[in-house]
């Protein structure tokens, strides 16, 4: 039957050249895909000014609940120099054991597994007590403006609510079945800038020096943990990325400096408390005044990043459940349940319903020959199978 | 008799657009000037790759000792836009008692005086009992490259030797006769910068951000005074004028970071064991390691500005004594002999002989409307004449 083959179905993918932000075929692949198993599929164009257009795609099968969503996205990172690569990045060339290509691991894998586990259980069980759907963006590896944020809002609006969500990123360390994300940690970016008095350096007295000022509140930033992490988090970690005074005339105190900051954070905050907890530390830092005696409180001001990450954590034992449990039947391993690593689209599913994540082996994402073993393939099509077994029966017997 | 009067020689000289590098016509002025008082004017170029060529002047009266040198520079910095002054700025208009241009004070108004001073003294006295000398170049607003220092040693090598300068620099910070340098702070700068691992910054244990290390080291360049003055200089002064990443992701930690520095010392040191104590620094605060526990020191390179400004102090009697008591004499003012402020040309001429540096008020010099009091050229004409008498009093006395 059609789509049951994940290598056929990830070949087809790869050989698309969607480089954020192109479509480059893919989205037409996946629904050549879906539509045959009986899917409604919707293509939906997102725009924004000073952005490229992007397309994304949303499929259904069934109407009715439970509402099991899958998320993901088909855009790849550029594969750099081609001539880098042992096998061209969108031949989908298989050697040695290994299928080679970008988008392999992150992410067109995740979906060619997850197309056919549903195909296979849709060929062995029919059409699923519930409903199935495919929210899938070509605009993940690029602002994330005109992607998961702007569908998921343009198919609510239609309606459409789920029950639960699971994204096929590539979240295990070094072997399949090593780790679910079942949550993520915030991120927060700003930028100080400190007002000082420009002078020469040979009158120190007449100036005021901006860059004593900086290293008193980046120092402040950094000094003290925010917290010792929590039952499902690290630590929260501040780092100052950029300090910067451009100031090519070392006769010349600068009139102001800047430095720029991210930081990652848990459960313990949110993002207005801890905005408050950063403004608390410049302040009082700033009102100790300078390191030069006798000065005022250091002028600075502060800027936010428009678009802050929250915090999520998802509780669902359902949803965790489920997806441990055939883990553990395909592969023998007791995933970690973790919320390590970066930002994904599951904080903007996150309010919607419950979502974790799980896909292939993620150590060459994003790198020349970027490639999955075949065998894992197999592996995660039967995971997810086992997987949309066990969700649609917690999520009936509820 | 020619060059007597100092309003005349100055109206000369400023007519004359030398801004920096260019000649602009007023070293062949004041060659006119010396040639007919009975000076033996010698014009010299000097060249260096990557500066532009400067025409330079020194011009000898006299042919035995005591041999009292007359310093000073005729180049001047642009005048901006000429349209924000009240007077045109190569026109040396008289206006309510006061004399505009472009260099009235910084210092073709010193050299005016000091000519106007030897020609009174040759009228009155004839050719000085020993000798007199200009050395005058075009490249002191500049890069100082191909100016006074180039201008000595040409000259020392041909033969000359001098036993006290005077530099016509304005010294006097609100009225003529406040204040004389004896002294300057050397000037020493460089720039550090820190090696770390870049990153992602959710991902820091597997990055070292270098900003941390950098405000470790640039506090500690910063945090302790050098030294607590001494009895002829104010403490020496550190500043950090710029750090830098020129990081603009802010999700990404990055790989270095710089910061460059100047610190303008007194005679508690020598450029030699200030490096010493600079380096003592920072090995403390990098041994120590960066604000994250378990990282190796911090890891930093250091490079030295290629031309630190040494500190000098001119202990000579004779000079400082005949310039006070000329000083004293003409306008009943004691000045204060300091050390503060800025290099200058005094530096190179301290190796040679005893230098002091005494001239106008120089509270309008690189301003727009650059003017001097008609009447103060009159007071340093007289001043500049007491100081010649009294110097060869002395310096043949000895």
């Amino acid at each position: 039957m059609a789509a049951t083959d994940p290598v056929e179905n990830l070949q087809a993918l790869i050989r698309c050249p969607s480089v954020t932000p192109a479509e480059g075929g893919a989205l037409t692949a996946l629904e050549a895909m879906l539509s045959p198993l009986g899917f409604r599929v919707e293509r939906m164009v997102a725009s924004a000014a000073g952005t490229p257009d992007v397309e994304n795609l949303y499929a259904r099968i069934g109407s009715d609940g439970p509402h099991l969503m899958f998320a993901g996205h088909t855009d790849v990172v550029p594969p750099g120099d081609e001539a880098d690569w042992s096998h061209p990045p969108f031949a989908a060339d298989i050697d040695g054991g290994m299928l080679y290509g970008r988008g392999a691991v992150d992410m067109k894998g995740g979906i060619a597994c997850f197309v056919a586990a549903v195909a296979r259980h849709i060929e062995a069980h029919g059409a699923p007590e519930g409903s199935i759907s495919f929210l899938i963006t070509g605009d993940e590896e690029g602002p994330s403006i005109n992607g998961t944020e702007k569908l998921l809002k343009w198919a609510a609006d239609k309606g459409e609510t789920w029950d639960a969500c699971l994204v096929g990123e590539p979240t295990n360390p070094d072997v399949l079945g090593d780790m679910i994300k079942i949550g993520r940690r915030g991120s927060l970016s700003g930028r100080i800038t400190v007002q000082g008095v420009q002078g020469h350096s040979a009158y120190p007295h007449l100036a005021d020096n901006p860059v004593r000022g900086l290293l008193q509140l980046t120092h402040a930033l950094m000094e003290q943990p925010y917290d010792n992490g929590t039952k499902d988090f690290p630590a929260s970690n501040m780092e100052v990325t950029s300090v910067d005074t451009g100031n090519p005339a070392v006769n010349v105190i600068p009139a102001k400096a800047t430095a720029a900051f991210n930081i990652r954070f848990n459960d313990t905050w949110t993002v207005e408390s801890l905005q408050t907890e950063i403004l608390r530390r410049l302040d009082t830092a700033a009102s100790q005044g300078t390191l030069r005696p006798g000065r005022d409180p250091v002028r600075y001001d502060i800027t936010w990043n428009e678009r802050p990450s929250h915090v999520f954590l998802t509780h669902s034992d359902a949803l965790i459940g489920s997806l441990s449990e055939a883990i553990e039947n395909v592969t023998s391993r007791r995933p970690a349940l973790s919320t390590t690593g970066g930002t994904s689209d599951a904080r903007f599913i996150k309010d919607y319903c419950p979502v974790v994540e799980f896909g292939l082996v993620g150590q060459t994402m994003h790198m020349v020959d970027e490639r999955v073993a075949v065998a894992d393939l197999e592996l995660l099509t039967d995971i997810y199978g086992s997987f949309i077994s066990n969700w649609f029966r917690h999520a009936r017997s509820i």
